[in-house]
């Protein structure tokens, strides 16, 4: 056995641990519950997993990841390391990235909140009334007496049955609230708040608390996405929004995509880990700070809505996942409609209902449907077309008519993923990029404000930064880098890069730099949109013109610059006007859910009506998507308003 | 911290442990999960905690429990003794005489199963039918395609629909089915048998396993009693007892009582030690031995009955159970219908329902209530006396047109408890005694049969051991020895006590004898039972000769010698075939409502309609009780036909 020592660029306390010498140093972090980001699995094709060798000896391969000069300053690739006796290697920021970095939203400021609050606007102009099934009933009842010695969960039912004008038979007591009723009624002197949901066939009492004490009946939405995780804290009654974070999902050091997520569940004690990953380590932790924040007790939360996409949910109940990724993609379940808390480990009242918003296929999930709830495209006469950029890239189309979907394997390159200095939009995050055509200078927007130093980037920020090169003619066409200056490297394989920040002025440790796979990577990834549209309105003989309007959602970040994003090919080539930056629009969609009961109902309806559309078997497909991987296209006519091509 | 090494008597594996000067031999045992009885929860009151010290020094308190011999011996009670640095001590097995010993009953012989065919044939000539709603469904579906995509949950759900004439809405599939279904449909090539429960409005599904393995839908019924635990593994289509085992309740070491149990579940973390002691030492591991011998796994139990008394209903839902005891003395529940295997932790199917017989009082429970429907006294015209003698006595008087019941705290007497050599009706005990009159000696009748030493005495042997005593003039009807010879001693207090077996004769490191102590103790159990019986026939106006029939039940054992029974004052002088011993009712009574909706639906109402006498409040019974505490009854016209007075 070796002695391994992990440190932290960030000073964090180091972490010791002993491991075999067949393990390698990524398997090890793993292990010591140390977060090093590894969105390929650990084959050695991302290259995130870099380490820094400060004393002792590692059995290594020098990958295309790693240069000469990082190699010669200790730099490693942890998933090809394998220690070779005591070993201290230092974590550097860049690898955590994208770990679980929970984050509180401010609610004082209005772009936190404004989404819900217009979702539920349009909803409500659309005839959704926010209305659900929880309340809260005062009940206070005679003490018992030597002469009235009822037991208690009849005196409180009965109690309950009268203010409630029922009939106790149809009052429902879980067992979760029987085994704390004695001690609730005698503290609140029998005079208690019990919150009740009223069903159609019997009302079930989910908590009994003193009287005395102002009940809050509160709910959570969360939005599971591949690469990020998001909630929020809502009062069930007004509908206010009490807390909102957001996390990295912690199931990102097992695989970036739901494919590798998938692998990994399959091994012995997987699903556990991935389960693990996302409630405990993700979700329940954002529980507890959004509770602190509120004022509230996490056993108050009485309602969950979950939005996430096919693979998510399933890995989230634990529920065996590989038919999803295998001919013929068989989901265990779209809907499911009994899972409670308690049969997650959620820390929220462990009766509270689990809404699932539905999945419609396996590669098409039920953020996607709540997403498409949010957007109200199910409302409208003219045609929309929804999309949602997250780990995969998903697109609805339609109106009040009909809806057809599809999905695409974008892979998370908007999210940062698969980029060399890709990251989420937090903190450190290039958003968006200008560049001087003379100079080839850049000039940047950085999350996290003045005085912040760039870590890396992120969607809007890659998006822009492609957008940048190409209009400069820095990159060609095809990506590849065709200027010199003090900013383009190649390297002795001969591929470029261009430097965003140097090493000196970044937050990393590391020059910020794009490279030639790494656009090379985010064409496949716009491209795999672009050929998704066009091939989906072709299936209903529509084109791109016939479009009144496109919802674009997703963590991107509302930074995102809709006409770099038609320059580079990725949208179709219509009226910017034309574009809506929706947000998350998972997230406001499992919000409506979660506090309406007929938005619910509708969101149901929606999903059985939503068609699928299996691109990888449409006729044209892979042709339309080698011909998108090009800036802009092959075919530079469909992008006649361009101003470079 | 002092090592604590605690070998044993029947040379299992010694254990040791480290402890702190301040805790007591008990604490450390209990601590170290060393069994060690200690039915007065160790308060020096009952000394059966006794351990010998081997090496080492205890500080410790000379009690009237260890004689001066035995303190020379190194005799010690574990309770008042705590170690003065390292110390090695004993534990003799009549200290763990308690514990939880498994028996599995041979169901070869006839007595074994005879009672459970007999009170379903009592029952069903009531008017009651055998029939329950869980089922077992064979589906078999057409595999998912490419072209049919369905989930797996609707596929399942549309074809058990379609096989049982219903609709798909009124299926539901509870998370712990969901959560495997996947694998379970492909394991099985999508041709399953589904188990079932039709409910009125919808039908559960609570279990898939392939059509290919035969199917065994089965239900445990428990008895818990506060000293011991019965169970029968059942076909609940056939009826057919697969299996059946009993054990001491784990939770005797806690105390012998419900109060001090009560009372131990009010300290830190005590209403989990005792819902493990009960759950995860007793049942769990009953539930595997049961379920080997049947050759099923644990998972197949899908219902589960439970009888015990309220306090032991309290204790098994880890429920707040202080107020049973404290006035008004008001239980959490009598009836609770929607506790489920996985609330407790049991090892069946964690879907199963728990169906719990009714409690109708903080002191009648639902082993009565259970026992009631067994007896059948609620389908005669006649008057009977239904008599149960756990480790408190219970009583039902009453007909088809009215119920009475009341309870006394007879103590665990009858199981053993409170007598020094007592203990309960296993291998080595004691069971029948007849003394010849001139030479005192005594003829025994040991459970274990030939060769088997004896280690103690059972309550049906201590029946007629102060029987045989009183009829040969040992001792007076004050329960005072009389007669001097080489079985009787006395020591220095003056205490007379008579020697069953000698040491060297017994299974047993010490005498197996009886005290002037042990038989007060019994005279006061006896004269509970009797002085209630009389005090609840004048509370209605009846005397003993109107009883038709006495139905006696509990763990006291088929040997119980009614006449000497009748003899001591215990039972009513009537005629002796009027008695009739029916086992233990509160399991066979448990066994009709795991089988039988309609058993347990004549269960509720017969619950609802028995009345609860309160003794402690009822004028008279004091004086009665007083009255009772005598060889026979201080009024021996009470018992015109007894030959010896």
């Amino acid at each position: 056995m070796n002695k391994i020592t992990f440190q932290f660029e960030n000073g964090d306390t180091p972490v010791e641990t002993f491991a075999s010498e067949d393990e390698n140093l990524l398997e090890i972090a793993r292990k010591a519950n140390v977060a090093i980001d590894a969105p390929c699995s650990g084959n050695a094709a991302c290259g995130k997993c870099r380490v820094r060798l400060v004393s002792g000896e590692l059995e290594t391969s020098k990958t295309a990841h790693i240069t000469d000069d990082e190699y010669a300053q200790g730099w490693r690739l942890a998933c090809v390391s394998k220690p070779a006796g005591d070993v201290t290697v230092m974590v550097p920021d860049i690898a955590t990235a994208y770990k679980n970095r929970m984050k509180m939203a401010d609610l004082d400021s209005p772009e936190e909140i404004e989404i819900f609050r217009s979702v539920k606007q349009d909803l409500e102009e659309a005839g959704i009334t926010f209305e659900n099934d929880l309340d809260a009933v005062r009940v206070t009842m005679e003490p018992p007496t030597l002469d009235d010695t009822m037991p208690d969960n009849e005196r409180l039912m009965r109690a309950l049955a009268e203010a409630l004008g029922t009939e106790a038979e149809k009052i429902r007591m879980p067992f979760a609230v029987l085994s704390v009723l004695s001690e609730r009624l005698r503290d609140a002197a029998f005079d208690v708040t019990c919150v009740i949901r009223r069903g159609a066939d019997e009302t079930e009492i989910l908590d009994v608390r003193p009287a005395s004490v102002e009940m809050k009946i509160t709910g959570l939405a969360v939005d599971i996405g591949t690469t990020s995780v998001a909630a929020v804290l809502i009062d069930m009654k007004s509908g206010e929004i009490l807390a909102k974070a957001s996390a990295g999902n912690g199931q990102i050091r097992y695989g970036a995509d739901v494919i590798n997520r998938i692998i990994e569940s399959l091994k012995e004690g997987g699903r556990q880990r991935l389960q693990d990953a996302v409630i405990r380590e993700t979700i329940n932790p954002m529980i507890h700070r959004m509770c602190h924040a509120a004022h509230i007790h996490g056993s108050q939360i009485y309602r969950v809505s979950v939005a996430g996409n096919t693979t998510m949910n399933h890995l989230l109940c634990g529920v065996y996942a590989d038919p999803v990724r295998t001919e013929p993609y068989i989901p265990t379940f779209f809907e499911a409609d009994s899972i409670y808390a308690a049969d997650l480990g959620l820390h929220t009242c462990p009766h509270a209902h689990i809404i699932m918003s539905p999945n419609i296929g396996s590669y098409v999930g039920g953020d996607i449907t709540a997403g498409t709830l949010a957007s109200c495209i199910w409302n409208r006469e003219t045609m929309s077309l929804f999309i949602d950029l997250g780990t995969n890239g998903e697109l609805v189309f339609g109106n009040s008519e009909f809806m057809m979907s599809c999905a695409c394997s974008a892979g998370p390159a908007f999210e940062g993923g698969d980029i060399s200095c890709g990251m989420r939009a937090t903190d450190g995050a290039i958003e968006a990029v200008t560049i001087d055509r003379d100079t080839m200078e850049p000039t940047l927007t950085i999350v996290g404000g003045q005085g912040q130093k760039a870590v890396g980037i992120c969607g809007s920020g890659i998006i822009d930064l492609v957008c940048e090169l190409f209009r400069c003619g820095i990159i060609n066409p095809k990506g590849k880098f065709v200027r010199e200056g003090e900013r383009i490297r190649h390297d002795k394989y001969g591929m470029g890069s261009y430097v965003v920040v140097f090493r000196e002025d970044a937050g990393s440790v590391r020059d910020v730099e794009i490279s030639e796979v790494d656009i090379d990577n985010f064409m496949r990834a716009k491209g795999a949109i672009f050929s998704a549209i066009r091939t989906m309105l072709a299936s209903l003989d529509f084109t791109v013109d016939m479009i009144d309007d496109v919802y674009v959602a997703g963590g991107i970040g509302s930074g995102i610059n809709m006409e770099n994003a038609v320059s580079i090919g990725m949208f179709p080539d219509i009226p910017v006007e034309k574009f809506h930056y929706i947000g998350n629009s998972s997230l406001s969609g499992a919000y409506t859910i979660l506090l309406s009961d007929s938005a619910r109902e509708r969101l149901k309806e929606l999903s059985r009506n939503i068609t699928y559309l299996e691109l990888s078997t449409e006729p044209g497909y892979m042709d339309e998507f080698v011909a998108c991987c090009f800036l802009p296209h092959t075919d530079a006519s469909l992008f006649p308003n361009l101003t470079f091509k």
